[in-house]
This record gives C-alpha cells, structure tokens and sequence, in this order.
C-alpha cells in the first residue's frame, strides 16, 4: 500500500467534490491500485488547513461542512495558517505528493511550478495557468508531471484521446471541432427551436447554468481557453490572442451591471432569429463552435450541417470530433456531460489516479 | 534514449500495418518519448525472424514486401527459426520486451502467460486469449503488464475511457450499449433503408466487409468477445458461454460452404424486412447491439429509437455509449472507425508507447 499526499488549491463546489470523490474512492482504490489518498493540506483564498500526518476523514467533513454553512476554513478543526501558496506547498517532511488545482486563478502558477521542481505531481481543473503564454504552458507540463484533464470537457477523457489515441498512435490530427460550453450548447440549442435569445440567456442565467456574469460564458473567452488547451497539447505554439472569438454580445454591451445586461438584451432578439432562420433555409443549424486547423484556431458561432456530428448535438452535452489520418472521413467522436462539479471532480480523480499508477 | 525491443505474433494485414507504423514513428516518437522501438521478433504461423540486435528497417521492409508476394516470412534474409512461440520469446539478452499479438489464434496464451512471467510486456489486438476462461483472463490482465485497446473498437480508446475516466474516477458504470461490428452496422443501415438481407450480405462480401465467410459475422460471436472484454474490465467474472448471443441466420444454415449459404439467404429477405417494418412502425430502427447491466451481457438485434446514440449510428461506424452516475440520463458517447487494419495498428502502438511510458 503506497500513501499518495494530496495539496489541494481550492475548496469551492468542485474542490469539495472532488475531497467527497476521493473520500467515497478510499476502499476501492485500496484494493484495486494497491494506493491511499490522503490530504496533507487544503487551502482556500485565504490561507491553508495543513496535517503533514494527513488530515483524517472526520476534519474533512468538518472542513466541508463549515464551508457549506458559509464559513471559512479558517473555522474548522484543523490547524490553520494564513500563508502564501508556496509555504504551503513545502509542507515538512511530504515527498511524492500530488498538488490539485481547482481554483480558477492564474496566482497559482508560481506555486504549481514550485511543486513540479520539487519533483511533486500536479493534476488542474483549472485552465487559467495553461492558458497563459506559451512558454509558461511548456514548463508546466515539459516534464509530463501534471495532468489537466478536466480542463476540456470535464470528466470525458478528452484530452486522454488526444494525447494517448491519437498522438501517441503516431496519427495526424487534421482538425478538431467541438462544443465545449454546457451554457451555449443550451443556448444554440433553444435559438434552434425558435426560442428568443434574451429568454434563452436570462432562463439560463436562473437556473444556474451561467456564471454571476452571463457575459463570462457569452464573450467566448472560456471555450478559447479550452481550444488553446487542446492546440497546445499537440504542440501547436499558439497564444490566447492569436485565436478568433466571436462574442455573443457586441462590445457596447461589455460595461454596466449583469442585471443592466440582461435588461438590455432584447435588442438582440431579432438579429438572433434572423441568423437562425438563414441557416435553417440552407438546412443547418446554429453551434457555437471551436475549431482547430492547420496550426490555427476560431472560436464561434457557425451554421453546420443538421446531420453532422455537431449539428446533432441537443442542450448542454459537449462533444469533440477529431478529423485525423486514420479517423477519415468520418471523425472520432467524443459526447456527454462536458461541465458539473460531478463530472469535473471525476476527471480530477482520473488523473490523480493516472498520476500515482505512474509513479511506481 | 531508451530501446524497447519488440517480439511480434503474427505477420498478416494488422502484423503488417503495425510494422509500418512503429516504423513511420521512429523519429517523432524519439524526441517526443526518447524512446526507440526495435522488433527482434517476427512471428507467422510457421516459425520466426529472430535478430536480437534489432532487425534493420530494411529487412523489415524486405520481409513485408516478401509476404505481400505472397512468399512466406522464411522467404527474406532474416535468420529464420522454425521454432515454437516459447522458444521465439526467450530471445537471448533481451529484457523488458514488448509482446505484440495480432494473430487470431488462442494458441498464443502460453507464450503470452510465459512473457509476462518474464516481465515482458504483452499488447494484444488479439481478442481470443482474453475471451477464455475467466481465470485465463485474470491471470494475464492481473500484472497490469498488458494492454488490449485494439480488441475492442480498433485505435478508438473505448477501454481506456473504461480503465481511465470511469473506473479510475470511482464513477459507477450502470450500463453499456454498443456497436462493435463495422459489417453488422453496414448490414442494419441497409436494412432500415430497405435494402434486402440477402443483397447486403452479398455486397458486405464482394466489398471484403465480412470474414471470408460471413456467417463468422452474422453469428455474432465476435461482438460477443468484445462484450466479454468489456465485462471482465469492469470485473465481472463472466464466462463467453454465459453470454446470449442471437445469430442472424437460423441453425440450419450453418453447415455447407460460404456459397451454398450466400444462395439460400434470399429466404431470410421475408423475416427480416417484416422486423424492420414492426420496428419502424414503433418510430425505431434495428441494430445489432451488445449490452451489458448488472453482471450480464447480451448480444442481438434490438428495436432502438431512431434519436438515441446506437439509433443514429449509420454505416460501419462503431459506437460505445457508457451509462454512469457520472454520466446520466445522458451516456458518455464514443464513436467512429472500429474496424480495418490501420485503426487496429494505430490501437496497438498506443497501448505499446501506454506500456513504454509506464515503465521508466
């Protein structure tokens, strides 16, 4: 039995899931990869619940059960210091660890390279340190030490497909198109059955399938952040500013309240239906789209055939079709729940265990 | 740089493909890997090429362009043993291999069993040492030495998806449908588009969609296997007989030649156009569907709504649709090429570079 050190950055609704997933995971892993998962520390934005001899069972109900009551970390059992990520990472005496990221920052970047020098593992749900400059994209996964997953469609083994069916089956990868957004797959979806757009994104909004902002998933940027992921996990050395997003709302839009927002959006209605019906008379349909190229990327909204693999795609599931050497003509196609705490916190697990079953 | 020698079981269109693509991989697999893979084995049914410094490129190339002449492996410069498995995989000074088997026999488990003892590594395309007895299946897998992604849907990465995102991720797997027979996609879109059986059966087999004699498709027994391996993956100690398997042409078809079969199937026209019409009455299609729930399997032809994954499927593309906790009321969906020898090639150098990279 080989004990597995967990340093977890993040304890909102996925890291939490992901501390229930490892809790429930803790018998069975037991026997079926002969390893123990066990959490040494556990850090929220304002500082870290750290136990070098691991923190037990019980304090993390605790833990989580105060931050579900809406207080701190800080107000549970464990010791508790308001320290710098770094500190926290060179918790004494810990060797082999596993550093979990699911916060959404890009702060924890100094910290997760400080951890993969110290010969430590990483494993992200968060995208922001693989979405900044290429270079630093590079150090972070050179040594093949961390995994990201559920960076790109949560739980579904995307990137695992890029990376061990296709790349390391020597095949070429001509072009990826996916839909990487449960939100605007709601959205293109409800436009296709004639719902208006201001109705479709304050629905949304309600049910919770948007951020506080609606903006945050509308402008785009979070679905370019998964195509730059996939780009540069084959190698392609491509920047965030060099792919083309379209945002579903126009920039006088960008200032003022979310409520402002949504108050104003009825203007789009109209422009909306109009697109909608032109693709419809050519017998497509509305998605908003990534597609990866020849060493390029665009991120938007495009009318596809109504019997392709995309045009297919109903409400919030994401999906990633690989056009390759060997998957021609029709593509490799990936589908299902692509967002959720649930979904997010499995792929996290897929990875740790990926991860220890490596470091043998 | 690291040299992973290579002992291959069987030469015919998948051995060949195989060969071909280790060798198109060699120098992106050096700088992406530092990794180098050297075959010291070839194996046909009558003996092998054995060199244990590495067969040369080309005398590979020779041997290939030899056994497209229709000339036997014998036929080519390589020294050339007339020797038993066990013997071939004692190559002497050779440690860490990988065993490649890309036969169709059952006869290769000893030489596999005597390998992994070996602490060799074990790559199966090879379905029927898996499809065994239980206790065969255990003994082989338990080591965790081998890999059999091509067994089941060729490069597509069904049992990694299987191994990696559900069962390492503690996700609970309730149910699993598939399609996992290109020639029985090919014959059930013809049928729901009222094309006769007896006409899709002859056209599978002029085209060389079927084995030489298809019955070895239309039984079933092949999804079967593949129905099996899942089973077992997911550790369900199940025996290949326990499986309900519906063949679709009737007992009494079985004996005689491939001709005489392909002349009397015209009298299956009647049946079978009766059961797509009952099922297209009920708003559904036909297809051959292997599913497994609650420790058992069955493999037959099933009415399913024409909008579900297995529904939508059209041609010889193959399809896994995974039922989970994770992934519910909506299933995880894989799909595309599950068949032909480079999808089979590309399956097995991905599981050869899995084992390579497990291994530092």
């Amino acid at each position: 039995m080989r004990t597995i050190p967990l340093i977890q950055f993040g304890f909102g609704g996925v890291g939490r899931a992901v501390v229930r997933r490892v809790m429930k995971a803790r018998d069975e892993f037991e026997w079926r990869y002969g390893i123990q998962l066990q959490y040494v520390a556990l850090c929220d934005s304002n500082g870290a619940a750290v136990e070098a001899q691991g923190i037990s069972f019980g304090d993390l109900e605790r833990a989580m059960a105060a931050k579900e009551a809406g207080r701190g970390l800080a107000d549970t059992p464990i010791g508790y210091q308001h320290e710098g990520l770094l500190d926290i990472v060179d918790v004494a005496g810990v060797t082999g660890a596993i550093v979990i990221d699911v916060t959404a920052s890009d702060e924890t970047v100094p910290a997760l390279q400080w951890a993969l020098d110290k010969d430590y593992f990483a494993v992200l749900a968060n995208k922001k340190p693989l979405a900044g400059s290429i270079a630093s994209f590079r150090q972070l996964t050179d040594s093949d030490r961390l995994r990201y997953e559920a960076t790109v469609g949560a739980g579904m083994p995307i990137i695992a497909a890029l990376r061990q069916a296709l790349i390391a089956s020597n095949d070429h990868v001509r072009r990826i198109e996916g839909c990487f957004s449960g939100t605007l797959g709601f959205l293109t979806t409800g436009l296709q059955a004639g719902e208006s757009y201001s109705a479709l994104v304050r629905h949304a909004k309600q049910q919770g399938y948007t951020e506080p902002d609606p903006r945050d998933d509308l402008g785009g940027m979070d679905v370019a952040r998964k195509a730059l992921i996939l780009a540069r996990t084959m190698g392609w050395p491509l920047e965030l500013s060099q792919i083309e997003v379209e945002s579903l709302y126009p920039p006088e839009l960008a200032a003022g309240s979310p409520a402002d927002f949504l108050e104003a959006i009825s203007a789009l209605d109209e422009p909306f239906r109009a697109r909608v019906a032109e693709a419809q008379a050519a017998g497509q349909t509305l998605r908003y789209v990534a597609a990866l190229e020849s060493g390029a990327a665009q991120v938007g909204l495009r009318a596809v055939p109504v019997d392709s693999p995309v045009g297919r795609l109903q409400g919030t599931d994401n999906l990633a079709a690989f056009y390759t050497d060997v998957y021609a003509p029709n593509p490799m196609v990936l589908q299902g729940r692509g967002a959720g705490v649930d979904g997010t916190a499995a792929g996290v697990l897929a990875d740790i265990v990926s991860l220890a079953l490596t470091d043998r």
